[in-house]
């Protein structure tokens, strides 16, 4: 049988880390958004004679080392007396390590699909195994949580789904461009000093949103986070500076990777367009805001 | 401008009230579905000289006692200093006091579309003035947070949306029949000695559904439960006994409502069907399991 689960891409905005022996109390507050783009997993299970698990990215066979989270998950899921072939097919519309939220789309995706074909977890169980191993391996902290509720969120309580606590922001019809330009490594950043400015910087702006729960507050709070943080800097801040000569509201810095977003109206897409290709960046992929919850269902053709 | 808002039919299988002084800490723990059909709520908002605000049923124009909830929820969510007129249009598919959730369906319906008119409260915010008003009110316990999570959900710690937590079980395709057939005064059963049984009941149903989380165990706990408190009698239980001779799975009643639901397969619709026709009832909505959360946006045309 072929399972597919949809989990959408997750930019976060802003964010305070929460730290925790648990996991499961574990995680972040913050806002953040869920795209319509975003991770598919395919998972196909057959039985056999031996257990065998495998996992692929974008239809490249991974060792274990290489997707330890989605192993981890299929483990904790898959019963253990089952005897057979686990197959699960990982397909990302955004590049890993760009701060998309892949890792836990995967993680989400595989736990979801693996529940709806046991029948031996409910939903909240699932995705807890997801955050569970994002957490302990230092995938990321909220994104599981917030593309479990999509929409336009804000993390209001930290900790896994079912224990931590997700508002949404109602919001218009915006695109969202988003510009993945490199790699940042969420465990480094997570380990340095510029964790106090971030504790900082997040508990000023989540304050802020909830007193007044706009996209376009959500932008503006976003990029003073990104500036007074002093992660978006140089290059990256650069365009994003040239991106705001066009558009209404300020672009932002997504956290953490290397890359750039912003909300935008169809009217202003064009101008936009032809200023990324003066500046020579070519893959700035499109999105719609997600306002759905995760999809899982069998897959037929 | 003219808002739109979807919230889905919410049936109840099985429950166990909690009462509480404070609105939002009261609620109910069990498990129940939600329905593709349920309530549509237009909003028109256009300013003017003073304020009005204006509730309908089906079109029908209602007076502030009849639609208390609704009017107690828009007074609190339009800011104080709005001057115009305000008209909320309910339409519901199910008939009222069938047990269908339409009470909650117009409260929250009426939450989301104003909080998205007026940016001035989050989803959450919305959502925790229409389970208010609905627990105050006596229009329910539990409709609010479970019409909020959709699909078949499990209440697994009574409250708001934000404070309760609602966790949902992994179901394929299967159809909802609904056989409304009279109305049953939720706020008479819950002042009622029968209260007891519902508690007993209702903790060893959700026990049970927690151990073995399926649309199928469901069902049968739902049925267990109707009948071990009492609730399904008379000749409801004699069209559920004739019902079960046609489907795999149990039918059980709608709580709080004098009707009826199943889960079935769509090749075992056309027989159930036929037995309706026998048995002279005409009104039988079939539905799908509405797996999204409440639609909010604007509306043209």
């Amino acid at each position: 049988m072929l399972i597919r689960a949809f989990i959408p891409a997750h930019i976060t905005a802003f964010f305070v880390p929460r730290f925790n022996e648990n996991p499961l109390f574990a995680g972040s507050l913050g806002a953040g958004i869920n795209l319509t783009k975003g991770t598919n997993v395919f998972v196909s299970i057959e039985s056999g004679l031996e257990r065998h698990i495998h996992v692929a990215f974008n239809g490249e066979p991974v060792k274990k080392e290489q997707a330890f989270i989605s192993y981890s998950v299929a483990e904790e899921i898959i019963p253990q007396e089952f005897e057979g072939d686990v197959e699960i097919w990982q397909y990302f519309d955004f590049p890993n390590g760009h701060g998309f939220g892949n890792s836990a789309g995967g993680a989400l995706g595989t736990a979801l699909a693996l529940g709806y074909y046991f029948k031996n977890k409910t939903f909240l169980q699932a995705a807890q195994i997801a955050h569970k191993h994002e957490v302990l391996n230092k995938g990321g902290l909220g994104d599981v949580i917030a593309q479990v509720h999509g929409g336009i969120e804000i993390r209001i309580k930290a900790g896994a789904p079912g224990i931590g606590v997700v508002d949404n922001i109602f919001s218009e019809e915006y695109k969202v461009l988003t510009i993945p330009l490199g790699r940042l490594s969420t465990r480094e950043v997570l380990d340095s000093d510029v964790v106090k400015a971030i504790e900082k910087e997040g508990q000023k702006a989540l304050g802020k949103l909830l007193k007044n729960p706009t996209p376009e507050n959500l932008m503006h709070l976003a990029r003073d986070f990104a500036e007074n943080t002093g992660l978006l800097n140089g290059e990256l801040l650069e365009i994003a500076k040239e991106i705001d000569k066009l558009i209404k509201l300020p672009s932002s810095m997504v956290m953490l990777g290397k890359s750039l977003f912003a909300l935008l109206r169809e009217e202003e897409l064009p101008r936009v367009q032809e200023k990324l290709r003066d500046l020579s960046i070519d893959n700035y992929p499109i999105c719609g805001i997600y306002n759905e919850k995760p999809k899982v269902g069998r897959w037929i053709g």
